[in-house]
């Protein structure tokens, strides 16, 4: 008789899941060439992307001005909507979602806004979350939370922005029990608008986010290790102008680095 | 002692990669399912793509509306720029050889413009196409030179169309010699405005396309194919929403095909 509660059960599969999720995301951005790292990418989503996307998903993406990417918010109630989901890598990874997985009957949205810090998350999350019901919620936020405090229009500290955003996932967690959750990694490049003021202060942040995801039990996709390599191959500015918005190069990868990580997540 | 010309080694060598090329798009097509078609297109793509694009090259989308995508054409000579590639199949494929050919140095244009036919890309080419010495041509022509005249608003055929089609190959191939060209299948899918008045006529525009792609020698991408497949799991409207423009889903498959004929076309 197996003794673990419901909720510990729980727990141990999701944490199973989050330990498949670490090692490929590190698979993914460790020691292998960047050409060699989106072979591997495209194999596994190809292989495995259906055990994380379900028929009849729908997948939500949430976060800042990178997941924003100029979407026409008057269409944003529309699924599946080229002008509703921007520019960015929410729209490339819709693209190849939509393609691959025709049968599904996926419908995929973004609620990204520019400027967004965690808490302004939370303030909207009602109407552009929990109301769209998602069944796979994927969220980027946490440079604002830094920058915006940089230059003086913010007053917060990386122990405000871990304590939000743990409430945001409990939150979630409670109102949606059944939902995936993929949290991505905040990211910089050193170019443009970053310098050394950022650091180390930013990579505590990054460690924040980390650590929401892994206390929840959520896929993590790990951006910073992701530009980190990439930088090896072409200068941040390739893959980020201003250091914090990504180029169509920066959010290809993205895209790419996302469907690995899902794709090796257990659902 | 070798008694071919130049100009006959030039074509044998063109001839050879042509085969390569209607063997793959076969291949990549036929008898294999959607999500089986994408894997092996992701494969071939993930090895062979830099046979085909190098460093250094400038990459130029041409075609009407399908290519135009809503790109902003006051950006039209920024290489690279997400604003100025739309939101198609151009856009696609752009993320991702710049994510995936990050040393390259690659530089990519859009100039398709919504209802060109095929004459109207020859009256702006010297601007359009020449003057962006492009190494790599992709167009995709044809669906306005039918439409239009079946809606009344011009007066051709598939007999003009295909003469002015050859004309613009011959002299492009004359002004750039070392360019390679991709020609892509003009295609409909049988919905929204594509009705039974189209054929048999649209097919002969289609196999109009695929002789000046062999004579000529150039890669040719199968569209149409691929959607005649792609309508066994999801329907025609699921691709395109009028038959005509595709939707996201629609554009990512079309990126992914795009990719797989060339990563397999010899330059």
């Amino acid at each position: 008789m197996d003794v673990h509660s419901a909720g510990e059960r729980t727990s141990r599969r999701r944490f199973l899941g989050n330990t498949m999720t670490a090692a490929a995301g590190l698979a993914a951005v460790s020691g292998l060439s960047l050409s060699g790292c989106s072979e591997s990418m495209r194999r596994a989503s190809g292989q495995k992307s259906s055990q994380f996307i379900r028929s009849g998903d729908v997948v939500l993406f949430q976060g800042d001005s990178i997941t924003d990417a100029g979407r026409d918010r008057n269409r944003e109630g529309n699924a599946n909507d080229v002008r509703a989901l921007g520019t960015g890598y929410a729209l490339y990874i819709a693209s190849q979602l939509l393609a691959e997985r025709a049968d599904a009957g996926l419908k995929i949205y973004s609620r990204g806004i520019s400027g967004n810090k965690v808490f302004q998350l939370a303030e909207r999350w009602d109407k552009d979350c929990l109301a769209l019901k998602p069944s796979v919620l994927s969220i980027l936020i946490g440079v604002n939370d830094i920058w915006h405090t940089l230059n003086g229009n913010y007053n917060g500290t990386v122990e405000v922005y871990e304590k939000d955003y743990r409430a945001l996932i409990e939150r979630t967690q409670r109102e949606l029990p059944e939902v995936r959750l993929v949290l991505c990694e905040p990211f910089v490049l050193r170019t443009g608008a970053v310098n050394d003021k950022w650091f180390p202060e930013f990579d505590r942040y990054r460690a924040a986010a980390r650590r929401v995801a892994t206390d929840f039990h959520t896929t993590f996709v790990p951006f910073q290790a992701m530009f980190d390599e990439a930088v090896k191959t072409a200068p941040p500015g390739y893959w980020a102008g201003d250091g914090v918005h990504p180029t169509i190069a920066g959010a290809g990868l993205m895209a790419q680095t996302w469907f690995s990580t899902v794709s090796h997540a257990k659902a």
